[in-house]
């Protein structure tokens, strides 16, 4: 073992024992201790400045563009978001120690599924420092520890926001930061699965294919967004045109953000101009199948390639499509399984939709831009999952917990 | 791509066909066809008694163990066996469509979690060729398609059961059975996350570890029951003695089977000479730590390799320790966070024994025989997992099913 590894290993072994003490905390004990991670972070405000400002300084001088350096950037607003983040996540509810099923065997066994901390969680990141604490606070209060590690743009940063979580009095070696930013790191850390039950890469596709290509242990994926949003022939067009517009541009970089209009024929030429005008008047560029070109001849022709791509832009494609079921098979052949939308006035239309779509978030009648966890009222989200695995959709503080079987008897013996 | 490669994403992709298919069947309809495929087994036998008999003559050829042969064999009963088991899957509950949580936001969109299918599974196994039925028709009853690799040794037996299983009505592609049993169609296999939502290796550690080193989706794994039985200072002697028999004697090859037996500093002299003969007098060979040793000096001293070793034999090592907190910290450090047993009258201690120990079953004065999938009355298990991601312990329908939120509105976009 390369001294690296040696290094890594040693971290993991130190927070399975820290997984071990973790488990045992109440949530009180949890909670008093993020409030004071958040004081922390405040009363270190000064340092976290200045560790930030050598990350924007070598930034600066490695011609990171305006948009990397404005994600590496803190400043005292941003500081105070991330500590009141932490006080938030201190008045969500605890899900560790609940109670999942309960049941009694004819033989007298009591069984009891209770929820419990996952153990020790690998957070591999890029470049934003303030992913140090949210990822870790919210692996803290369900009583994981974790191992951060982040990208190299922001080592300063994340290094002092560290060691200001270190001072409030949680178990030893509970968040852990490893000092390495290398690739041999994220190897090292993707191997070791007798030290780490689940590793969560935060950042662009590349950054998971990685780590899914290198893991052992279970990996839980937030990949891209492609969602749709289908106009049934039912639809009410003035809602078609409302939802269309807030799901493509009340915020475009996200994973949430529409990328592709389906439209039904029957209604396509008394929608597409209506919602052509909304769009483009706020700035979208329209690319369109051949049948939306014969209703819209100045669209951009659309290629294969619009059906799966990502745009994170003001960029909509736009698909005219023969019936519900064409709909369906468009957004199961072509989407990722994030999150699509069916607008209409028919009941069962919609239901059939909701039941044939194979993604983590179906819709009928809403924005795209709610599959959200704090839209969906999680009060704390670690990201939306693109697996079907364990957890799919926005996840919250209870997709960061496992649980044990509790059984109960007395001197049952199988016979 | 390779012709193996090329036929194994071709299967791939009519399974994703197929589990579309699957998930608008019925629970009604999946029944019928579920007692079809039974019907079609039995109407089958010949049939597949000839197929098996081809296996068990090569398979002598190449001088496979009297146990493999018996793992091997079908015979009417077995047969049998092997289809009233899929009247009784037939006969369970449907997980797929219940309502796993809703609430309504203030905004008025109401959001339910509802159970869905997983969608695509595969199923790499070994020798027994009813594995091919066992884990086909679970995948079925929960709205799955199934890819299927079995073993070498049983191919001729496991076509013929794959085919009588497509007889019975099933969307096309709902179960396939690989023809290849080479280690490139585990690769091609494990590699292809387009089409697979999940692997799951029914085996030995070898095989699991080879699918968990190729496998870029998921993988839930079934690794060794090292389980352990502590004995309490205030443990009821009798019932003591009475569980650690059933635990290590009732079936000896099997995951919950006790492997070591922790006994309290304070009772290990009256206990150790109870449990030592009730033990012996079933043929168990004893191996003990030194301080068990001045007690017993009979047992055959443990090596520290014994403390991690899954015996599956009628072999039981043996400690003294000196305190719960020592019982607790040896389990999470030499288990495999399977199953582990607390002997005690004391309440606090039983409690403290179930929060602190890292395993997926903990009991409380009950033998860990009862890890099992039967007996916590899941009317059928897939497997028992060592896994802390999606499903931990004994597996049944529901650990074969993931969820999708619906969420219904009238036209609610975001601020």
């Amino acid at each position: 073992m390369s001294t690296l590894q040696e290094t890594i290993h040693q971290m993991g072994k130190q927070a399975r024992a820290a997984s071990y003490a973790l488990a045992q905390l109440s949530a009180d004990e949890k909670n008093e201790i993020l409030r004071a991670m958040a004081a922390s972070i405040r009363s270190d405000a000064a340092n976290l400045l200045e560790a930030n400002a050598l990350d924007l300084a070598a930034g600066k001088e490695k011609g990171l563009s305006a948009a990397m350096l404005d994600r590496l950037m803190l400043n005292e607003a941003r500081i105070e978001a991330m500590a009141a983040g932490i006080d938030q996540v201190a008045t969500l509810p605890d899900p560790v120690g609940q109670t999942m099923d309960a049941w009694e065997r004819p033989n007298g066994m009591r069984i009891e599924q209770i929820r419990v901390p996952i153990g020790t969680i690998g957070i591999i990141y890029e470049s934003r420092p303030n992913v140090t604490a949210d990822a870790a606070v919210l692996c803290f209060k369900t009583g994981n520890a974790t191992i951060l590690r982040g990208g190299s743009e922001a080592i300063h940063s994340n290094l002092a926001i560290a060691e200001a979580l270190g001072k409030a009095g949680a178990p030893a070696h509970a968040i852990q930061l490893i000092p390495f930013t290398d690739r041999e790191s994220v190897a090292a850390l993707a191997g070791m699965d007798k030290w780490l039950d689940l590793i969560i890469p935060r950042g662009g596709k590349g950054l998971i294919e990685t780590v899914v290509s290198l893991a052992r242990m279970p990996v839980i994926k937030h990949y891209d967004g492609i969602c749709h949003l289908f106009v049934d022939a039912a639809a009410d067009m003035e809602m078609a045109v409302s939802l269309t517009l807030n799901s493509k541009t009340q915020k475009c970089g996200v994973c949430n953000a529409l990328e592709t209009l389906l439209v039904h024929h029957e209604v396509a030429a008394e929608f597409l101009p209506k919602v052509a005008t909304a769009l483009r008047s706020n700035g979208v560029e329209l690319r369109g199948c051949e049948q939306s070109l014969t209703i819209l001849p100045d669209l951009i022709p659309a290629t294969t390639d619009d059906w799966e791509t990502e745009y994170l832009d003001l960029i909509l494609s736009i698909k005219v499509v023969d019936s519900l079921d064409a709909a369906v098979a468009h957004i199961n052949a072509h989407g990722s399984h994030h999150t699509d939308v069916i607008v209409t006035r028919d009941e069962a239309n919609a239901e059939q939709f909701l039941r044939s779509v194979d993604s983590a978030c179906v819709f009928h009648n809403v924005s795209t831009r709610f599959a959200d966890g704090g839209e969906f009222g999680f009060g704390a989200e670690i990201g939306i999952s693109t697996d079907k695995l364990h957890a799919r959709g926005p996840m919250g503080l209870r997709e960061l917990t496992s649980y044990q079987y509790r059984v109960r008897g007395n001197g049952q013996i199988r016979g």
